[in-house]
């Protein structure tokens, strides 16, 4: 822990099956206006559409509809909440769905009054809004990327051929989020594990950095636990309140910036699924596993000692007898055990990864430096050769 | 995971070699009055105070001196600070030092504007504030109690017997705290041993609750691991960055909140050892650490696999071929060998505890449900007996 951070999280959090009975008295300190922001309908089929237009009535607020947000969302959708907003002067954007949803009420959140491009400003050039925000407010329906208490906001642009993300300061944060584990249950198993698998990669890729001893790697370890022994839980009950709740809590904590706290993080498992996802609009987590697999053996050899950390305190890897690299293969047998058990996407190749568009792939792969080891052009294509 | 519950913590955290650097800035978002409650005078001898008095003056401030805030804040200092701040209109209250400090300005500041009697309202009677709440900031110069991050605020009433803490919501929390670990450095060895093992309990106190699953009891055993291994190398050589900075952080997530969502929480030994502490004056974290030592044997059999789970997990106690009792009771030897290792006091006796006051001492313990066994006043006095 040696680094000098800011920790400033100021997203309140409305948790367990109960929590949609505070979403009126929130609604209270927001302007008449609120634009709701949701993906493709399923919300109307399990009820929480209903559930939450009935709190917007209740609270007396003037609803601006905003449905489409697709599972990669893009530059055009993000233009014509801009739009919407800005026509009906939204004083708060409700998003309900899962990360895409939120990711995209972010990126509208600091748009809708930006004067510039705000693709070129906030996603290809990084910058920092100036404009006025508009407050975000969340409901939560698939976990995993962690948007419901982070400022991360990633857009796609098929013509460009990116899927970029951005990571807004605390002014763009989620002013609230609903948690209720009961609105996760109706999500299809594919998506569910691949959120699981998002969960785990965020942590790992915060994890498999620095060379210190950090807190923040003990809190990881724990998390990593808890999420291995829920999924193994709920892939087998997805009814099963408890890990169902366990897993969504882990998901928040997994990315609300505790664990980046003072030390490096990586990410690049992040920018090669990305990359993958830009392509061919596979989901998010599933890119990430199937990276996953040969990326981590590809760097054990630069970061051991996390690696044979990571087998002991994780997997309960036994270390007598045994040289620090077996444990290490160890420990990465045992996630690769996990991934299949949980059933997450083994192979690129069956999410449309193949020789003509790896070199696409690799070309949109950002290459980051703060892992163990910095990736060349040529080793993401041989990452994504293995990955198929 | 299975509760209702509310996260929302919006103290904004400095952390760092170079934190104070952002105590001007911070400081213009407030007006013109501060009032500078501290200690003893120890933050005048390591250049604190100075740095703390530069920033002010810089940010242009007005600043009413208010020291002499004692190890365990009277309500007398209590109703004493809340006179400075209504004669002196004051915006904020900046408590430079410990817990204790923190703990007071946070009771100033729900106090100084009550109508009623504050000790009866809030410390009592465990009442709301309804005035107005004059906001605090803070500059942490010693590490346990937490409260640079939290509502809670004990203060002791001598003429009553009385130690008394109370929780206050988030409007009372720190709006921003400076966490520099080169700060706690020139704190005496003893009271750093005390505040490490006022950490482990607070950790231990909501651990040691619940019967269910829940994340964040992996956290917790994370923060245990971590606090372990860095108090090892911090009583060794007190100057080793690394260690104190982890152990600033664990502090400060050990008690925010986050450990107690969705999950029951314990707090007996914190009630033992604050009625100890109103009886003897002695320092809270000493008297927390030999409470503790008897009252986990006294109810382990109630809660047995907790404490099967802590060896395990949190001292990597092997269970072949033994009992879950015998697994159990290894977990406590080693808590108490980490904490003789790490030297705090291990026999109440040498903190004034005798059988002529240990009526008293249980007289002012508060009996709590919410972990594995409610006490009696008779267990209280074995306890207090074993103690010794």
């Amino acid at each position: 822990m040696q680094g000098n951070f800011v920790y400033n999280n100021p997203t309140k959090l409305y948790f367990g099956e109960d929590a949609m009975k505070h979403l009126t008295k929130e609604l209270a300190g927001y302007g008449p206006t609120v634009m709701l922001s949701y993906g493709g309908g399923s919300i109307k089929k399990n009820g929480v559409y209903d559930a939450v237009v009935a709190a917007l009535k209740e609270a007396g607020k003037t609803v601006v509809e905003d449905p489409g947000v697709m599972p990669n969302p893009t530059v055009e959708k993000l233009y014509e909440g801009c739009k919407l907003v800005r026509d009906n002067n939204v004083d708060l954007i409700l998003a309900v769905g899962g990360g895409s949803t939120i990711d995209y009420a972010k990126g509208v959140s600091a748009s809708a009054w930006c004067e510039e491009d705000p693709w070129e400003k906030y996603y290809v050039n990084q910058g920092w809004p100036s404009c006025k925000i508009v407050p975000v407010g969340a409901v939560l329906t698939m976990v995993g990327t962690g948007s419901e208490m982070n400022g991360g906001s990633v857009i796609t642009n098929h013509k460009a051929g990116f899927k970029i993300g951005k990571v807004f300061g605390s002014n763009v944060f989620p002013k609230f989020t609903i948690l209720n584990p009961r609105f996760t249950m109706t999500v299809p198993q594919y998506q569910m594990v691949a959120g699981f698998f998002d969960i785990m990669s965020h942590i790992m890729e915060q994890y498999f950095a620095g060379t210190g001893d950090y807190t923040t790697d003990y809190i990881a370890e724990g998390l990593m636990r808890s999420l291995i022994h829920s999924s193994r839980i709920a892939v087998k009950n997805p009814q099963d309140y408890e890990a169902r709740a366990n897993i969504m809590w882990t998901a928040t904590w997994a990315l609300n910036t505790l664990l980046k706290c003072g030390k490096p993080g990586d990410w690049e498992v992040h920018m090669i699924g990305q990359a993958m996802g830009a392509v061919t609009d596979a989901t998010h987590g599933m890119t990430l596993a199937t990276v996953s697999r040969p990326y981590y053996r590809h760097i054990m050899r630069d970061g051991l000692p996390k690696f044979v950390r990571f087998a002991q305190n994780v997997w309960g890897v036994r270390p007598e007898g045994k040289s620090d690299g077996q444990v290490a293969a160890e420990g990465l047998d045992c996630l690769e055990g996990w991934m299949r058990e949980i059933g997450v996407v083994m192979h690129s190749k069956e999410l449309g990864v193949n020789e003509e568009n790896i070199p696409a792939i690799a070309d949109a792969t950002f290459l980051l430096d703060g892992g163990y080891r910095t990736l060349t052009r040529d080793e993401v294509i041989d990452i994504l050769r293995q990955s198929m």
